[in-house]
C-alpha cells in the first residue's frame, strides 16, 4: 500500500527513454539513442523500483493467500480455486479503490503480452504434458469435431446474433475504428469487424471448471472430450479472432472463405508441426547427450527452455502458439520425458503443474482485481441500462451458440457410433454443454486486444465491451460455476465430489499424480505405469475394436516402437532404463 | 533477427503511456493518465510484441544452446558453463553488431530491476536452500570474517587505492554529479562518492568458478568457507554500496562511523530475522495445513511464492534482500522442506536449482553480450590509455585487495585454532585468496546503478567506468577462470577435478544430488538422511569438541529439538512420516 501514497506527487519531468522503465524488455535497437519521452513521474522514473516493488510484493502475498484460503475451501462444496482467487482480487480492488480515494482499483495494467506471453504457455504446455494421451487421440476426431466446428458455430450464433440485437442499443460502436487505418475498407464495415470479434472473444470457453468436478476415471470420454474439447477451442477462437483482425473486408469475394479455411488449415498443420519438431528435438538431444549422468538440473532447464523455445518460435513465425506448444507438451511427455533421471521426471511433472497452477491463480486474482476499474464503470455509468442490456445478451447468446454446436454435434456423433453404451446420453450432452459455458482469461484477453487498443477505454463502445465481457466472465465463472458441483452431481450422480484441487484435475498418463507417493514408494516410476497398462481395461479395449481410428492408432503404434522410440527414445527405449519392458497390450 | 531489420524505420510518434511498453510491469497509478510519452518508434509502439518475442526467442534459444554447449564442454580441463556463456553472448553480439551494421551488439539494455528482482533471488535463495547447514554454522564466525571483515578491507584499499592511482589519469569524473542533488554537497565530494561506490562494486566476488572446481567432500572446511564467504561478501558490497549512496558527506562527524556500523548492524539483523520469520511461516502454514495431502503443487508454489515474497518484502523495506532470502532458504531447507511430500521435496529441490542455474547462464549471456556495446566503446576510443590504465589499477587493486584480506584474516584465524590440522595451510590460503579474484555479475549490477543513470553513458567517465568494470569482470572471469582448475590441481593435487556442473556444486546438505538415483531407488529419502547421519565422520566429530562455537551449537540443536522441530515440522517431525527417528549424533 506504501507506495500509492508515495507515488501520488505527480510531476512533468524529462528522461531518458533508456532509464528502466519497468525494466525486463525495454528495447535498444541502435545508437542514436538521443530521444526524449516525455511521461508523467508516477513513480517510474525515480523511483521505479519501489513502485514495481510494492506491486509484486502485493501480488505475492495474495497468490500466497489465494492457496492457503483455496486450500481452507478445498472441502467445500460450492468453491473452487478460480472463484477463491477472483473474490480475493474482488476484494483486494474494494480495499485499493478506497485507499487511494476512488482513482484506482488495480495495480497492475491488464497487459495482454503479460498474459500471452508468460501466464498462458504454462498453462497450455502444462495440459499438453499431462493430457491422457491414448484418451486424447483415441477421440481425437471427436474433440476435433467439438472443438473446432463447435466454436465456429458458436462464433457464427454469437455474430449474427450481437448484429441483430445490438441495432437496437445506442452503443457508439464507431469509435474503434480509429487504429484500423479506415482507407482500406469502407467505414461501415468496421462495426462489423469489432462484432465478428466478439464472436471469437465469446466462443473462447474456460473448461476448467468443470474438469475440477468431473472424474476422469468414472468418466474417461466425457473427461477428454471436454478437456481435449477445451484445448482445441482456445487454439481455435485465438485462431480465429487473429484471423478476423487481418480480415480485409473490402475485398470479398467467393473465394475469400476457401482462402480462410486454408489459411486455418496451414495455421493448425503447421503450428503442430513446429510444436512436434520442437519436442522430438528435445527428446533426441537428451537422449544423445545423456544429460542426468551430470546434472539433473541441465535436464530439466533444457526440458523448460525448449518448451517455451517452441511457444516463442511459433509466435516469431505468427503460428498459433497454443497449438504449437500444447503439441510441443505431448512429444515431450512421449518421448523427452522418459529419456531423463528418475528425479528430473518427478521434478518436470510437478514444477510444469506448479507452474501452470500459479499462472491461473495469477491470471483469476488479476480478473477480479481489474473488474472494478473506475475509469470503464465512469462511462459505462451515464448509461447503465445498455451496459446490462449488451451483458445479457451477450450471456443468451453464449448459452445458445453453446447449446446450437453441442447437442447437433451429439447427434452426428452418436449415428456413427455403433454400441449402445458410446452413445451420449442427454445427461452427457447436458454436462457437455455446461462445461462450455464459462468464458475465462483468453476471453478477456482478447477482449482487450480489440478494445483497449491504445489505452481507448475512454472511448464508450470500448468501455461497453469491456465491461461487459468482465460481466459475462464474473457473471459465468461464479454464478454457473458455482452451480457446477451440485448439477454434476444431478446429472451424474455417482460421481466422487471431494477431488476439486485444480492441479491434480489434469490427471497426466505417463506421469502419474505422486500425492499419494506409491511410484516413488515401489522405486520404480517405469515399471508402475508399466503395470496400469497391464491392466486391460474394459472400456479401452471395447473402444480399441469398436471404432475405426484405432486401426490409424494401431499404425502409430507399430511405427511408433519400430522407428520413433529407437530414434527419440520414450518408454521402454529411454537410455536411463534399458531394456525396461515396453506396452504389452498391443503386441 | 527479423526484427533488427524490421524496426530500422525510426519515426516520431505519440503513444499514450498505457499502451503496453513492453509489459509485465507497466504500473498504472490513478485514472488522471492523460499524459502523452514522446519517443521514437523503435518498434516499441505498434510492434511490441514482435520485438520482444524476437529478443526472448533468441535468448531462449541461446540459453538453450549454452546448455548444450557446456555439456559437450564438460570433459575439458579448462573452460567451465559460465565461461561457456561469456564466449556465446560475445559472439552473437558480434554478430548482432555485423547485422545492424556496427550500430548495436546487444538485444536487451542490462536492466539492474530485471538483475536485482527476477535472476538474484533465485540464486540466493538456492544458495541458502542447498548449503550445508552443518558446515555453515559451525564456520559460521570465520564465514562472518572472511565474508564482511574481508569485503571491508578489500573495499578501503580499492577505494584509497583508486584515489591515488586515478589522479594521474584524466578521466572526467564530475560529469557524473548531475544526478545527486549537489545541493546537499560540496560538489568536490562528489568524485569520492563515486570512488567510495568503485570500491564497494570491486569488492563484490564471484566464487562460482572456484566452486565448481573445488570438492566439498575432500576439503568441506575450505568449500563451506569459500561458498559462505561468498554469500556474505555479496551481501555486504551490497549493503555497502547502498550505504554509500545514501552518505551524506557533508555533515561528516566523528560519530558518522559509529551510526555507520550500527546502520550495517540493523541491517544485517533485521534481514536475517525476516528471511527466517517467513520461512517459519512458511513451516508452519504447510504443516499445520497439510496440503500434499491434496496436491503436491500447492506445497510446491507455496514455497515458491513464500520465498519470493520474503525477498520482495525485505526490497520493501528496504532491508538487505540477499541475506533475507538466503535465510530463508535455510530455514525452509531446515523445517518446511520437510514437511511436504515426497514428491515435492524432489520437485523443489531441483527446481530451486534449476531456476538458479537458468538465471547464472541468463547473466553471463548477457554480460557477455553486452560486452561490446559500441556505444561505450565509441566514448573510450578517444582515450584507449585511460580505459586499459582504469582496467589495469582495477586489477591491480583487486589482487591486492583480496590479498590484504585473506591472508592476514588466515593468519588471526590460525591463531585461535587449537588442532594443526585445523588450521589454514599456505597452499589453502592461496585458495582462498584465488576464489575471491573473480569479478561477476553483481559487480556489474552494481556499476549499471552508480554511472549508467538516466542513460549517461554518453559521459565521459562513465563511460570509461562501465566499459572497465566489463573488461575487469571479463579479464577475471575467462582468464582467471581459465586458470582455476590448473592451479587448484596444484595446490590441491588430490581433488578430484571432474566435478565441474554448477549446479552440483552447490551440493546440498539435507537435498543429497540425486542424478545417482540412490534416495529413490531405495524410495525412502527421509530415512536414507537419517541414516546418512547416523555415520558419524571423523572430522565433524573432531570439530564438534575441539572448537567453542560448537557448544552454542550443542544448545541450538537441544532447543532446535523441543521447541522448534515440535512447532515447524523438520527432520523426523514432519506430518508425513511421524515417529521416524531423530538425529542420534547428538543424543
Amino acid at each position: 500500500m506504501r507506495s500509492i501514497l508515495i507515488t501520488e506527487e505527480l510531476s512533468w519531468i524529462f528522461v531518458f527513454p533508456t532509464v528502466k522503465l519497468f525494466g525486463l524488455r525495454q528495447l535498444h535497437w541502435g545508437t542514436g539513442f538521443e530521444g526524449f519521452v516525455l511521461t508523467k513521474h508516477l513513480g517510474m522514473a525515480l523511483e521505479p523500483d519501489q513502485a514495481s516493488v510494492d506491486s509484486i510484493t502485493l501480488f505475492v502475498a495474495l497468490l500466497s493467500s489465494c492457496i492457503v484460503i483455496g486450500h481452507l475451501l478445498e472441502k467445500n462444496r460450492w468453491f473452487n480455486e478460480s472463484i477463491t482467487a477472483l473474490a480475493i482480487g474482488l476484494c483486494t480492488g474494494i480495499i485499493i479503490l478506497f485507499t487511494t480515494e476512488g482513482r484506482s482499483s488495480h495495480i497492475l495494467v491488464f497487459d495482454e503480452e503479460l498474459f500471452f506471453i508468460y501466464l498462458l504457455p504454462p498453462i497450455i504446455f502444462n495440459a499438453g504434458f499431462q493430457v491422457k494421451k491414448k484418451q486424447f487421440f483415441r477421440n481425437f476426431v471427436m474433440i476435433i469435431l467439438f472443438g473446432a466446428v463447435g466454436t465456429l458455430i458458436s462464433f457464427v450464433i454469437v455474430s449474427i446474433g450481437t448484429m441483430q440485437l445490438f441495432k437496437k442499443l445506442d452503443i457508439g460502436f464507431l469509435d474503434i475504428g480509429d487504429y484500423l487505418e479506415p482507407g482500406l475498407m469502407p467505414i461501415w464495415l468496421l462495426p462489423l469487424l469489432s462484432l465478428l470479434a466478439l464472436g471469437a472473444i465469446f466462443s473462447a470457453t474456460d473448461s476448467v471448471c468443470t474438469l475440477q468436478v468431473l472424474n476422469q476415471d468414472e468418466t474417461p470420454l466425457l473427461y477428454s472430450l471436454v478437456f481435449g474439447e477445451g484445448v482445441v477451442n482456445d487454439a481455435t477462437s485465438i485462431v480465429l479472432f487473429n484471423a478476423i483482425q487481418k480480415f480485409d473486408l473490402s475485398h470479398i469475394t467467393p473465394s475469400i472463405f476457401m482462402e480462410f479455411t486454408g489459411n486455418f488449415l496451414y495455421f493448425f498443420i503447421t503450428s503442430t508441426l513446429l510444436g512436434v519438431g520442437v519436442g522430438l528435438i528435445s527428446a533426441y538431444i537428451i537422449k544423445k547427450l545423456y544429460m542426468g549422468r551430470h546434472s539433473t538440473d541441465r535436464e530439466v532447464a533444457l526440458m523448460i527452455l525448449m518448451a517455451y523455445l517452441s511457444y516463442m518460435m511459433a509466435e516469431l513465425f505468427s503460428l498459433s502458439s497454443i497449438l504449437t506448444v500444447f503439441f510441443c507438451g505431448i512429444v515431450m511427455s512421449h518421448y523427452t520425458w522418459h529419456n531423463v533421471t528418475e528425479s528430473s521426471r518427478i521434478t518436470t511433472k510437478h514444477a510444469f503443474a506448479t507452474l501452470s497452477f500459479i499462472s491461473e491463480i495469477f491470471i483469476f486474482l488479476y480478473v477480479g482485481m481489474d473488474a472494478l476499474d473506475i475509469e470503464k464503470w465512469k462511462v459505462v455509468s451515464e448509461s447503465p441500462g445498455t451496459s446490462a442490456g449488451v451483458s445479457s445478451i451477450l450471456i443468451g447468446l453464449v448459452l445458445v451458440g453453446r447449446a446450437a454446436s453441442v447437442f447437433p454435434l451429439s447427434f452426428i456423433s452418436n449415428l456413427f457410433k455403433r454400441s449402445e453404451s458410446d452413445r451420449f446420453t442427454l445427461k452427457q450432452q447436458v454436462t457437455i454443454w455446461w462445461a462450455g459455458l464459462m468464458r475465462g482469461s483468453v476471453s478477456v484477453a482478447l477482449a482487450y486486444n480489440q478494445f483497449t487498443r491504445s489505452g481507448h477505454t475512454q472511448l464508450r463502445g470500448n468501455a461497453i465491451m469491456i465491461t461487459s465481457t468482465i460481466t459475462v466472465v464474473l457473471f459465468s465463472t461464479v454464478v454457473f460455476g458455482l452451480l457446477t458441483k451440485p448439477l454434476i452431481r444431478l446429472l451424474l450422480p455417482s460421481k466422487n465430489l471431494s477431488r476439486t484441487a485444480s492441479s491434480e484435475s489434469f490427471d497426466p498418463f505417463p506421469p502419474k499424480p505422486m500425492t499419494d507417493l506409491p511410484l516413488i514408494a515401489n522405486g520404480q516410476t517405469a515399471d508402475a505405469e508399466v503395470g496400469r497398462d497391464n491392466i486391460p481395461r474394459p472400456t479401452s479395449l471395447r473402444m480399441l475394436l469398436a471404432t475405426p481410428a484405432n486401426t490409424v492408432h494401431y499404425y502409430w503404434r507399430k511405427f511408433d516402437d519400430s522407428f520413433m522410440r529407437p530414434m527419440f527414445g520414450g518408454r521402454g527405449f529411454a537410455p536411463i532404463v534399458p531394456g525396461s519392458p515396453t506396452e504389452p497390450l498391443l503386441h
